[in-house]
């Protein structure tokens, strides 16, 4: 049903629904090892912090399908991915979507899959185009014990 | 000089500005060690993913300035703070702010300082409280070389 009386609550209820719908889809693609898709999703000027380094990509380092086919194929067999808790917080245009993250899967050549939970902050702006991903942070965060260890064995 | 020209530009530089001087001042808190003004700039319903875990922190997790006072206090000497490549993106209520920000300190008992990059993203909205932190995520990358280990040794 499409609304008729547009309002600051309505919209926002929208752009909800909107982008609870996209980051689901983002989640199907990932199942699903849908490189073109993933890659479509940032806007050309778009930044992104992700699990492993370097610090930031830009650019090439985030439109790059090749790089992300060659990530699936370090897995073997199904892909696992779930997106927890998820608010979506921000206005019209411009909205973040914040959740804890599981990725599921097993490397190529073990035997064991492994489970990694994650914080996921992504940014959304909406243009011509439709909504589009500006900005996106990946994470776990590491123990100060001196170990500097990657805390991926934590759960929500 | 106070702008009598209301327009979505003129909003947006003022927003920006207003932002980047906030983003500047919890700089300064960080480096005076002001654990009040710190804590003090969240919403009561901020959620933060830091450096350290849990996933996340939400409630009296966020709002804790003990915490914050004990975790300036495992540090001697001065603290040093930078903001780099500061990016605001999104709109007149509600807006991130994007970095790299460096720490450097000393840890307590030890003699060599430290200089730990790591990427930050700061959402804040504006209220009838003015503006407010509502989401917090700091980290570094890890490597996936099957050590583990977090990328605390990066530089932008």
């Amino acid at each position: 049903m499409i609304d008729t009386q547009p309002g600051t609550g309505t919209t926002a209820a929208r752009t909800e629904a909107t982008l609870r719908q996209l980051m689901d889809d983002q989640a199907t693609a990932m199942r699903s090892r849908d490189a073109d898709y993933l890659v479509s999703r940032y806007a050309a000027d778009a930044v992104t912090f992700d699990l492993a380094p370097p610090l930031q990509n830009v650019g090439a380092g985030v439109h790059d399908t090749e790089a992300r086919r060659a990530w699936f194929a370090t897995f073997d067999g199904a892909i696992d991915y779930e997106i927890r808790d998820l608010s979506v917080l921000g206005g019209d245009d411009f909205a973040v979507c914040r959740s804890v993250n599981r990725l599921s899967a097993t490397p190529k050549g073990m035997t064991e899959s492994f489970q990694l939970w994650f914080r996921a902050t992504v940014c959304w702006r909406r243009s011509g185009d439709g909504w589009q991903i500006v900005h996106e942070h990946n994470s776990t965060p590491f123990y100060m014990d001196g170990s500097l260890r990657a805390a991926v064995d934590l759960t929500p």
